[in-house]
C-alpha cells in the first residue's frame, strides 16, 4: 500500500536537508561550549574552513546555490524539546546534569550565527565570526554539509543498481574490517569520531549500529549526539585543540602563551572528573607539553594521541607516567588520528595490557569509500578551525609539520616558546 | 509517517508466501504445456523431486510443516485476470496470441493437483501425479519452494546488519559478473534462465532488475513470465526434455522409442517458427541425434547446449549444420548448463562470428551465495522431473552420465536404441 501522504509530504521539500538537529554535533562541542559560555562567552573568534586537500576542487563539484540552502537550513535550527530533555537528564561518563542549567537555556535559545561564503580558485572561503560559544557550534554541521554534498555530487551520474551496489561494496567493507576488529579480543574499546568527514547521516548511523551489532560492548559509542541518543548508547568525547588555541591566542605575552595550554586544563580540571580528564597534548608539541606539564595534570585519567606517530606518542606517555610516579596500567591512551584498521591492530598488540586503550575512529569508519567510485569518494582531508581569537591569529603546530596552521612569524614564535625542534613529517590522508 | 494499515495487514499472513502467483513460472513450462494440452491431455505423468546433492540433508534443515503450508499455498493459487491478460495479449517471441483460446480457458480454470510428501534419510520424497498438462506446472513451483525454504532455514540463524552485509556481498559479487560481461562487447545475448534453484523471489527479481541496467540490450529477457510481466521485459523460453523424455516412454516399441525425439520436434515444428525452434538434442545423445535427424530440423533456428562439454557440443553442431548445407553464422547456439562468468567469456570468444551466441543463465546468477555463509548456502543439484508416464519409467542420458536417470535396465535399453557409447563424465555443480 502506498501511502499517499507520505509521498506527499516528501516531496514537499524544497531540500533534502543534511544537519536536521543542531546536537548532529560531536559531544566534544557541547562539552567545550559550555566551558567557554562560562569562562569566555565574550571571545570573539573566527572559524574557517580549509581543505588540506587541494587538487579536489569544491567548489567546482559543489554547486554554491545548494550550499548555501544547507547552510540556511542550518540557521533555522534550534533544539527540540525532547533534544533538550535528553541533554538535561541523560547520564554522561557516568555523571548526572552533566549540561548546567544556565548553559542549557543558553543552548536552548540559540540559532547559529551568520557565515560568508565565496569562492576562490575552485574552492570555498566559508568563515564564521562572531561569540566563541555560538561560532564554535558551526564547525562540526559545515564539515559535514560540505563532505555530504560531495559525495552527493559524485552520486548524482550513478545508476540505480549501480548505486546499490556501491553501497552494497562499502557495507562489505565496512564488516570485514569489525569482523577483524573482533578478532581481538573482548579488551578492545572503539569509538565513533567519523560525524565530520562522514559520507552522510544515514551511512554514518549505518555505520554505528554495524558496529552495535557486531562489536556489542567493544563498541564502546559515538561521538553524535544525535545518534547517541537516538540508539540508546553512550556520547564519547572530552575535548579538542580548539580550546588550548584560542586561549593562547589570547596570551599577552610569551610567558602567558606557555602557561596558556595547562590554564586550559586547569579550568576542565576543576569542571570535570574521571574518563572525562584527558590530556590532548599535541597542540604544540608533545614532548614539550609533558616536560612541562604540573604534577596534578599526572593525575589525569588519560592521554589523547592525535598526530604524529601514534607507537611513538603513547612510549612517551607511558614513560612520563612512568617518570612521575603513575602506573600507566591504570592509565587510557586513546588513539584518534586518522586510523583505520590495520593501524588499530597493531597498536592494540604493542598497548593493550601496558596501558588501558581505547580507539576514536573517524573517517575511514565513516567515509571509507576508497576507490568505489574511481577517487570521486575518497575522503578529503577537511578541516573547520579557529583562525583567530580578538584579532589575534591562532596557531597548532601539533606533532606532524603537515597538520600545522597558523601565520609563518607566529609559527616561528610558538614553536621557539615551546621549545618545539625538528618534527617527523607524516603524509596526512584524512 | 507508519502506513498503520499495512502493518496490521502485514501481520495478518499466517506465512510469507514463496511462490504467489501461477505465472511465477518458467516460460517454456507454458509453452510445453499447451502443446501438450493438445497432443497428448489425459497422459498419466508423475514427476519426482530429486536432490542430487545427498551431503544437504534437506529434511532436517527444512520444517515439514512449513514446507506444506507452502506447497497447500500454492495449490490455492489461480491465474490472476491480469496474469490472463498479460498471456492472452502480449507478443510473446514476436508472435501475437501466442497462447489459444481453449488453452487459456484450460489454464484460467487450473488448480495444482495434490502432492505427495514423505522424509526419507533426510530427505524429502516429493511427488506428483495426475495429467500431464497439471502435473507439469509443479516442476519450478516446487523447486523454488524447496530452495527458498532452504535458505530461509539458514538466514534464520543471522543477525540484522550480518543478513544486510550478506546481501551487499551477493549483491557486489553479481554486479563484478555484470561488469565482466559488460565487457564482451555489444554482441553477447544472455537471458535469465535462475527460476528454479534460485536463492529466492526477491532476490531473482533484484538480479534481472540488475541485469537490465548493467547489461542494457545485451540482457534478452527472463524466463520467469512473473517477472518478465512485472518488469516489462521479454520473456524467454522454448522447451525441455520433459517432452521427448515422456514421448520415449510412452513408445510401444525400440523403432518408436528411436523416433520418438524427432515426433516431439515434429509437433513443434508444426506449432512455432523463427526463434522457437530450437533443438535441444542431447537427452539421448547429441552426437546420435543430430546423425539420425531428419533434414528438416537442419532449418531450424538453433541448437541449446545443455550437458556435457558444452564447447564440444557447439562443434558437433557447427558441424552437423556445415553437412546439411546449412550456414552456421546464421544458427544460434544457446548455452545453459550451469554457466558462470569464466566459462560465458570463454565459450563468447571462441564462438561469436562463427555462431550466434546465446546464454541461458541459471543459478549462478539467481543464487550465487557461495561461501557467504559457510557452504550454508551453497546452491545445491535439485531436479523435479517426469518419472513414468502411463506407468512406463522415463529415461534421460544426455551428454553427461553424471546427469543420467531411470532405471538401470532401461538406461542399458535407451543406450543401446540410441547408440550411446563411452560418455565423458563432468562433475554437475549446481
Amino acid at each position: 500500500m502506498v501511502d499517499i501522504a507520505t509521498r506527499v509530504y516528501d516531496h514537499k521539500w524544497k531540500i533534502d536537508p543534511i544537519v536536521r538537529s543542531l546536537i548532529d554535533d560531536d559531544f566534544y562541542k557541547l562539552l567545550m561550549c559550555q566551558s567557554v559560555f562560562r569562562n569566555s562567552p565574550d571571545t570573539q573568534v573566527t572559524f574557517s574552513l580549509i581543505n588540506r586537500s587541494k587538487s579536489v576542487r569544491l567548489a567546482d563539484l559543489i554547486d554554491e546555490g545548494e550550499l548555501r540552502e544547507q547552510l540556511d537550513h542550518i540557521r533555522g535550527l534550534s533544539l527540540s524539546r525532547g533534544e533538550s530533555t535528553w541533554l538535561r537528564g541523560n547520564t554522561f561518563y557516568g555523571k548526572r546534569q552533566m549540561f548546567r542549567p544556565d548553559f542549557m537555556e543558553f543552548l536552548e535559545g540559540l540559532r547559529l550565527p551568520p557565515y560568508h561564503l565565496e569562492k576562490h580558485d575552485g574552492q570555498y572561503e566559508l568563515t564564521f565570526e562572531g561569540r566563541w560559544p555560538e561560532v564554535m557550534l558551526w564547525e562540526i554541521p559545515a564539515l559535514a554539509v560540505i563532505m555530504e554534498l560531495r559525495s552527493r555530487a559524485v552520486l548524482n551520474d550513478m545508476g540505480r543498481f549501480e548505486l546499490q551496489v556501491l553501497y552494497a561494496r562499502a557495507m562489505t567493507r565496512l564488516w570485514e574490517k569489525i569482523e577483524r576488529l573482533r578478532a581481538l579480543g573482548p579488551d578492545l574499546r572503539i569509538a565513533d569520531f567519523g560525524t565530520r568527514r562522514r559520507h552522510s547521516f544515514l551511512w554514518q548511523d549505518w555505520c554505528v549500529q554495524a558496529m552495535i551489532e557486531g562489536l556489542g560492548p567493544r563498541f564502546s559509542g559515538t561521538s553524535n549526539c544525535l545518534i547517541a541518543m537516538r540508539r540508546d548508547i553512550e556520547a564519547i568525547g572530552t575535548n579538542a585543540h580548539e580550546l588550548p588555541m584560542v586561549f593562547a591566542a589570547l596570551a599577552k605575552n610569551d610567558t602567558e602563551l606557555r602557561q596558556a595550554p595547562y590554564r586550559v586544563l586547569q579550568d576542565w580540571h576543576e569542571e570535570h572528573e574521571g574518563n572525562l580528564r584527558i590530556i590532548l597534548p599535541d597542540t604544540y608539541g608533545t614532548k614539550g607539553f609533558l616536560d612541562g606539564a604540573p604534577d596534578w595534570l599526572a593525575g589525569w585519567t588519560g592521554i589523547r594521541i592525535d598526530s604524529g606517530d601514534p607507537a611513538k606518542g603513547a612510549e612517551i606517555a607511558i614513560q612520563w607516567w612512568k617518570d612521575r610516579g603513575e602506573d600507566p596500567r591504570e592509565k587510557l591512551v586513546i588513539f584518534s588520528d586518522g586510523l583505520d584498521v590495520d593501524e588499530i591492530e597493531r597498536l592494540f598488540r604493542q598497548f593493550n595490557g601496558r596501558v588501558k586503550v581505547s580507539f576514536g575512529w573517524g573517517t575511514l569508519l565513516t567515509n571509507d569509500f576508497r576507490g568505489l567510485a574511481g577517487k570521486g569518494l575518497d575522503p578529503i582531508s577537511l578541516v573547520c578551525k579557529a583562525v583567530s581569537a580578538n584579532g589575534q591569529p591562532t596557531v597548532k603546530l601539533s606533532d606532524n609539520p603537515e597538520k600545522a596552521m597558523g601565520p609563518p612569524d607566529q609559527i616561528e614564535r610558538y614553536k621557539r616558546v615551546f621549545g618545539v625542534g625538528q618534527q617527523e613529517r607524516i603524509a596526512v590522508v584524512v
